[in-house]
């Protein structure tokens, strides 16, 4: 135990100095869901240095990693080391991520100032809210100035990597039936920056324009709302991509002038801290006594002899019995 | 609380008596997660008649909506009772679901003998888990043969559907990259029976065979495994639907037969226990004394004075304390 408690340190040690080998066996940890991550992420606790942490969503075809990767060379640009973690909540069972949607990622292969790194959220969507903070947190604790997460998957992910980043970034390209899809999404609420890439292509200022609509961005606002911008990109050929990278600073600055910033990471924090503890009460039900008591009852309600909540309260009542202190 | 006790053994009686009106006014209680639920659910338990629960699952494109019309219609033409359950986890913030996508059902509208009901599942996918099964229970007590449970959403949702399914059908159709997107979505190991929609398109035949290649269907299966069917239909001629209906009912025949009905009925009872369970400890960490316990312990973690895990042991004492019966 001592020999693993000088082991992580250790690990932690090197992370901080930026060795990518140290970096990864931590994200490993992580995404194995380790008995050591409660020792890993206590020597991780005091380094958080406040990396920007930037969410990227769309519907599949909108270029998220190209754009993903345009913004890494436009962050290096401006001396910044950046982290990016790809995540892929739709594939539940193989528990293996895309590598192949990583290609486009080849070029800053070998760059000291970049860690890239695929997760895949493994079982129930329930990984992604537990996994990919702590992930952040390595990366963030390792140096990283910006942590840009970008989802594979559609639908709900998307609101959960909004929950979990600084500033969203929600992209589109044209001619997608992208209006329909936004609404459907429910991720005209969830942008705080939206990018149309492709614009070279046709319908471009279509699409910009229903989005403004969509945002209702020609009506008044508040005056301490932000105002979610929308920009241009193609990201293929880098351009508007430097823009982005400043509106996404902006961004920032005006969260911290404004005090959303706090509490924003107030928020995560808290998520983190309730899937934690869901996690755990979720182990004790798994070990009750009488190992089977989850699947009897079940039984009893599939026969008609017990409704959900009446069995539901018989479950309660074992788990507290259990996790109470012996008198 | 006598008058709502009367009121809901009468609702219940309503239902059963295969009154829309009843059955639409519970499962109304069922999404807006209402306190009466609980009696609700009591009322039900004994009523249920075991409905053949079928999933259908899919890429946007392949023709949900319609499948499912054209599958009531064949249903119908046997005689049985048919609910309809079209679930949108997408939206979770809209709370509507997508009344435009359901106009290809008005052709069963005045039908008594088929219920459509959409429900958009409200925050997060856990409404699923919840909402879902507690809807499939009003319709099975109120007399429906089959309950066809279709998906708008894409990824985890498919695979949270499955679980709720007897049968679960995963729709495709040609040209759309199915096969990418089947390994992606998990969903070639989530279906009893595949069908590939819109088959007098192009490549039909090209889906139906890389199917076959990716289910392994060539190989050699354990003699008590289920060989899941691969089926060509046009949904919007009903080619190919009785077939549908026909291979369904094999599948439940075949389950009935090797005592599968049984246990997937159970995991599906103890998956809505623990749910239920999970549901009930969330609210109890919501009503923790001094009420901002959650936030202050999320303030310590941002200010790294606390990592995650240790901040979960501290709620967890709490919720036990709070959770323990007064000494």
């Amino acid at each position: 135990m001592v020999a693993q408690h000088t082991e992580i340190a250790r690990l932690v040690e090197q992370a901080r100095a930026g060795r990518p080998r140290a970096v990864a066996r931590l994200i490993t940890l992580v995404e194995n869901a380790s008995p050591l991550l409660r020792e890993v992420m206590a020597a991780l606790a005091p380094h958080g240095a406040g990396a920007h942490v930037v969410g990227l969503t769309g519907a599949p075809g909108v270029g998220k990693s190209t754009t993903t990767s345009a913004l890494v060379s436009a962050y290096r640009a401006t001396g910044a080391r950046v982290g990016v973690l790809a995540v892929d909540p739709s594939s539940p069972f193989s528990g293996g991520a895309l590598l192949g949607d990583r290609i486009r990622m080849s070029e800053h292969v070998g760059d000291p100032g970049v860690y890239i790194r695929s997760m895949a959220t493994r079982g129930h969507l329930g990984g992604l809210s537990r996994a990919a903070p702590q992930a952040i947190r390595v990366l963030d604790a390792a140096g990283c100035d910006v942590v840009l997460v970008e989802t594979v998957g559609v639908g709900q992910s998307e609101v959960d990597i909004a929950g979990l980043a600084d500033s969203s970034v929600v992209l589109l390209a044209p001619g997608m039936g992208d209006g329909v899809q936004a609404a459907k999404a429910g991720i005209l609420e969830i942008g705080d920056l939206y990018v149309v890439n492709k614009a070279d292509r046709q319908g471009a200022d279509a699409t910009v324009r229903e989005l403004n609509h969509m945002l209702g961005l020609g009506e008044a606002r508040e005056p301490g709302d932000w105002r979610p911008s929308i920009l241009r990109t193609v990201a293929s050929r880098a351009e508007g991509v430097p823009e982005l990278v400043a509106a996404l600073d902006r961004h920032r600055e005006w969260m911290a002038e404004h005090g959303v910033l706090a509490g924003r990471r107030r928020r995560r924090a808290a998520r983190e801290l309730e899937s934690l503890v869901v996690a755990a009460l979720r182990q004790r039900l798994a070990e009750l006594p009488s190992g089977g008591r989850l699947e009897s009852l079940a039984e009893e309600i599939t026969a008609g002899r017990l409704d959900p909540y009446t069995a539901a309260d018989r479950l309660l009542d074992c788990l507290t019995a259990a996790a109470a202190p012996p008198h």
